[in-house]
Order: structure tokens, then C-alpha cells, then sequence
């Protein structure tokens, strides 16, 4: 694979940096600590696409005012296992977390806590939440909506998000398993990979601007949207529309938030919808306390079993076999935290860029 | 398409039939009319492969004994909110059913509730779990594991079932929309269709006994796999996996039912597994509160507003367009709570042969 060449950060430089921008632009210290380990914790997992690199999208949102640096989040109503969080328009790795430790206390007290979050923004890998979720003996789900990009099934233009899911089960032995998937067939960034190579994109990915299925990165890119997972009719990608759909309404409907094509944007360059409907972009958090259900150590037990027995299954030939949700991401902090991150050219930019806003040298 | 030949049937025709046979198996009254109207109500929603089409299974694993036709079923840990619930081996129509009302009964007390069940059996549609907490103002959640079928992504043999998940959002004046779908990228009755019309199968949809990506139905059927929803890496198969995952470890490992391969069969075709892990099969229940959430009035405005948006999607060339999910089998309702429900001559031959068993005419 033709990776574009790139440079090592250590985490805890990318890390500093990030707690320095959001001090810059008003953010409490200790919220800022929070986000600026949220997005680290994606570089170190690999996940590129949600760390440092998205850095620039929050400057430009605090630069215009467009997200509230020192947010008052509410509880707007509550129930003994449940809460519905508005979260004053904060920045998502601020907010995200509050709810999630709402949902996770809730958990412990009463077995299961549930939390419909509204007035948000982007909150950085939904697989952050799940794991700390884990921390307190509780399985953690997690959701988001975000900015329209993928057509529902049958449909020709962009009307949802990505809108992921995740969900982390704990081994005693064996690391966890850690399911954190956006429910589109593919990720934007694959869409810009190749375009850059110049490479047609597989038939099942995409719609151009017509609605017409395209093998052409710029068609979709240029007007046109991502499909649902499963992609057409024949691989059942009205199962993946049902799913961003659930997603949707759980983070949006249920807390009073933008759903749909009314997901306000992450960053300048997308156009602001027409129509709101809610407030903000919307989470939705769920945490089961193991406790609750079954012994905990029993639990992980089973699930060193469950993990070691999957691994076992004969591979399809000509693959490398199943691997459990959670492997590639552990494999990448192995080695990122040890040999540090790798940034291309145009984010070390982005970052140098913001250095000189906020008058620090990055990368020192 | 060349369906074939069909006898319609009044739907209470059959229901009373099904409650007739579960009587002769010794079901209290009470049990066997909720496990004929699972069924029923699987039937009227077209969902043939659920419906009386599966009595015949049920009358098997009962003459057998293998079924427990008076479970007492039990609690065996709760929480406020929570409970792990043993299902003492009862049909899965009659456990499904009282657990699920625990979890409403709790989401009603406390805003949400979550219910994990072990030693129970094949509980039919997993919507129909979803509609009953319609009813009480909540979100009903259901997800059951099932007999192995389904490969996890890159490996080459059955290790999880088909592993449903039903969700249901109510509307104010549009009908609800309904979520229920199985994980794999098709369903096992598709293959026994294209087997029937000495047609193939599209690529994706499974694997032979070698573990290799085949197109023939007998390559599937002879000891083959289906594929997880999304099919092969490039259009994110993996994902499907995580889902089927998700459902196996919250309604099995969650419960201390028997997970992945070891889940035991429905029916006596199947291999029975070399390993139990666990009691039975297992499933999910959750339910949240809508008012814990949201005014209910105003979420189900929202939910009207969500439907004509996306009904008024612009729609794929070539494609009917955005349909709701629910909207196929609310059709299906219309149709047949009217006509009749269309049972083919095998399902009718089984039908007439219980109705010997259990010394009650088929049909009338």
C-alpha cells in the first residue's frame, strides 16, 4: 500500500498540544485534559481519521463561536436508571464523557443507565466511551449521529450520518473485545484515499450526485453519498439503513437533537441544513453493570472462551482469518505508544498552523 | 417471481390451531395462547419462515421431551433495573413473552429495563417483542441467539446463528417504524428458494463446506455458511460479524446461555454441539421509557417528521425509493388480516399431519 510518508509524534506531545489549543480558546482545564485524551486516544488506536487531525475542524468551530467553550450542561429530565443531557452546545469531547459517567453512575447504582444526549458536537471514537464504561465493571454502548454523508436505502442523496456504534465486553485473561463501527459500507476517508491514488472505488460504496451507484471517488465526493452497510439489495442494505436509522433516533429523537439531513456540520467547508429540528447534534450512552446480570468473573471467563473459540474458527481461504473486534486497534497502541504516531504532511501543517494561532510551537 | 402454489388461511384459523397443539403438549392455557399469537402475528407480517410454518419444529422437540411444555421459569438475579431471568427450558413463545414484560414492567418503574434470559428456545419474530413495549409507552429492544449458520468475517464455518435484532419507534398519526433483522447478509430461506429454482446465488451470500465463497445453494446448504451482513472486507463483512457478536454475547454470555457454536438446535435435522457452555439458547430484552426521556406527544411528532423526511428522500434511480423500515410487513398485515395468510402444500402436509397427532382436523 502506497502509505504517504509520514512523521512520528509521541503521544504525549500530540496530547499536550491539543490540552494547549483548547486552553487558548477558553476551555477549562480540566475539560480540556479530558477532550485532548479523547482525541489522543484515537491516534494511539489508529483510528486516524478522529485524533490530532480533526484538531483544526474545533479550532475553526471556536474561532467563529460556533461551539460553546465553557459549557453548562443540564440534566433536562431524569429517572432513577435514565437522563436525557443537553449539553449547552459544548465541545462533544466535553460533553460526550459527562454523559457517559452519568449513564455509567446510574449503571451502578440501579444495574442499567441510559442517556439521550442533545446540544452536542462531534465526540470524537465511539470506542472511547465503551472502554471506560469497562473501568466500572459496565458493559458501555455508545452512539452519535453526525453530519449527513450516507443515503438510506434506495435512496440517492446524503440524509445520514456515519452515525456509529460501539460496545467493549471485558476478558479476564484475554484483552476485550471492543466493536466500534460506523454502519456505512465504507469510510469517507477511504473515498479520499483513492482519489489520491486515483483508483476507481468498489461498486456497493458510493452513489454520484444523480443517485446512480459510481466507481468514481469525485462522484461521490462531489455531491453524492456513501451507501449503507450492506450496501444494495441483493447484500440487504435496507439492514444498514434500519441500523444508522436506530442510531438516529436514539441519539436525536430521543434528546431533542438534530436527526436526519438537520445534523448541523463538523467543520466550515459543509453547508448548514436548511431546517432545524433540535438542538445540536445528539449521543445516545448505555451502560449494564455485569454485576447485575451475572458474576463478574464468570462473565469475563466466558468471554476468554468465547474469544479463544472464535479465533479457533477454520479460516475462509485466503484470508488471514478471524480476528476479534478490537485486535487492529490494540496492535496500533501497541506499537504507536512505544514508537509514537505517524502524521502525514498536510495535518503537521494543520498543527504547525495552529501553533502560530495559539502561540506555541507544535511539535516540541 | 415464480411463488409457488398457495392455499390462503384465516389467521385465527391457524392461531387456534397452534394453541390446540401446544394444549395437547401440555402447555397451560394461558402460555399456549401467547405462543400461537407470536406465531400468528409472525404469519400476518409475512414473515412465513417464522409463522405455522414452524409448528411443526415446536411438535418435535415437545414429543421429544427436549422442550419443557410447564416451565417455571425464574429469576436469578436482579437489579432495580435489570434481571438475568432462566427460562427452565420452556418454548421460547411462552419465556420470551414474561421476560419481556419484566424488562417493560422495570422501564416503566424506573425508566429502563434490561433482561438477559438463558435456558430458553427459538422465541419467533423478534419484533413482535418490540411492538408489545409500544404498547406501554417504551422502546422495546430484542435480540436472540440462535443454531449456528452464519460464518464470522474471514473464517470458513458456522459459529454464530442469524442473531436478530428488533427495534420500534412509535409515531403519532404514521404508524410505527418497526426494526427486525437478522446479522447475516441474507436469509438461509433465499437459499433454499434459489436451490428450489435451480438458480445461483449471488456472491456474498456464503461459503461452501471448504470455507470458500460459493455461488451454488447446495455449496451452502451441504455444510456451507452464510456470510455476515456485509459480506467480504471490501464492503465491511466485518461489521455484520461485530453485530452478530454484540447479540450472542448480550443474550448468551450475559445470561450463562450457550453462545456461538454451542447454541443447541431447533430442530432434529440438526447436529446437536459437542460442547453446552451453558442452559439452552439465550435472548435480550431492553426497554426504555420514553417519557423518562422526552415528552412522548412530542417524540412521536418527531418520529412523524422522521418518516415524511425520509419518505420524501430523492429516490435511487431504478429503485422504489426510501421505504420506512416496518413498512413491508405492515403491508403484509392489510393484506392478509383480510385475505387470509398463504400457506404452500409442505407447510399445509405438516400442518395436517399434527392435526393427526393431536386428533384435531387441519383447516377447519
Amino acid at each position: 500500500m502506497d502509505t504517504p510518508a509520514s512523521t512520528r509524534f509521541p503521544s504525549s506531545v500530540l496530547r499536550e498540544f491539543c490540552v494547549r489549543t483548547f486552553l487558548h480558546f477558553g476551555v477549562p482545564e480540566d475539560d480540556a485534559r479530558v477532550a485532548a485524551e479523547v482525541l489522543a486516544r484515537a491516534d494511539l488506536r489508529g483510528i486516524d481519521s478522529h485524533g490530532v487531525a480533526r484538531l483544526r475542524t474545533y479550532v475553526d468551530m471556536l474561532t467563529l463561536g460556533r461551539i460553546n467553550p465553557r459549557p453548562q450542561p443540564r440534566i433536562v429530565r431524569e429517572s432513577p436508571s435514565t437522563a436525557t443531557f443537553d449539553g449547552d452546545n459544548g465541545l462533544g469531547l466535553v460533553v460526550g464523557p459527562k454523559a457517559n459517567a452519568l449513564a455509567i453512575e446510574k449503571a451502578c447504582a440501579v444495574g442499567s443507565g441510559f442517556v439521550s444526549v442533545c446540544n452536542t458536537n462531534h465526540y470524537g471514537i465511539a470506542g472511547w466511551y465503551s472502554l471506560k464504561a469497562l473501568e466500572r465493571g459496565c458493559l458501555g454502548i455508545s452512539m452519535t449521529n453526525s453530519t449527513k454523508l450516507v443515503a438510506p436505502f434506495h435512496g440517492g442523496e446524503r440524509m445520514l450520518g456515519t452515525n456509529p456504534i460501539a460496545i467493549a465486553f471485558p476478558g479476564l485473561e484475554e484483552p476485550p473485545i471492543v466493536i466500534d463501527f460506523a454502519t456505512s459500507a465504507t469510510a469517507y476517508g477511504k473515498i479520499e484515499i483513492a482519489k489520491r491514488r486515483g483508483s476507481k472505488i468498489p461498486s456497493g460504496w458510493a452513489v454520484d450526485a444523480s443517485g446512480t451507484p459510481t466507481e468514481q471517488p469525485d462522484g461521490m465526493i462531489q455531491g453524492g453519498a456513501l451507501l449503507p452497510l450492506g450496501s444494495f439489495a441483493e447484500l440487504s442494505g435496507h439492514k444498514g439503513f434500519c441500523l444508522a436509522a436506530m442510531v438516529d433516533v436514539l441519539c436525536c429523537v430521543l434528546s431533542g437533537a438534530n436527526w436526519g439531513p438537520f445534523a448541523p456540520p463538523f467543520a466550515l467547508r459543509q453547508e448548514i441544513p436548511a431546517r432545524s429540528v433540535g438542538q445540536g447534534i445528539g449521543h445516545f450512552f448505555g451502560a449494564l453493570r455485569i454485576e447485575a446480570f451475572i458474576d463478574e468473573t464468570e462473565f469475563k471467563r466466558q468471554i476468554d472462551d468465547w474469544i479463544r473459540t472464535f479465533r479457533a474458527t477454520r479460516p475462509m481461504p485466503g484470508t488471514e482469518g478471524v480476528r476479534i473486534p478490537g485486535d487492529p486497534e490494540r496492535e496500533a497502541e501497541a506499537d504507536r505508544s512505544v514508537n509514537g504516531i505517524p502524521l502525514i504532511e498536510p495535518v503537521i501543517r494543520d498543527l504547525e498552523e495552529i501553533g502560530r494561532i495559539i502561540g506555541a510551537k507544535f511539535g516540541t
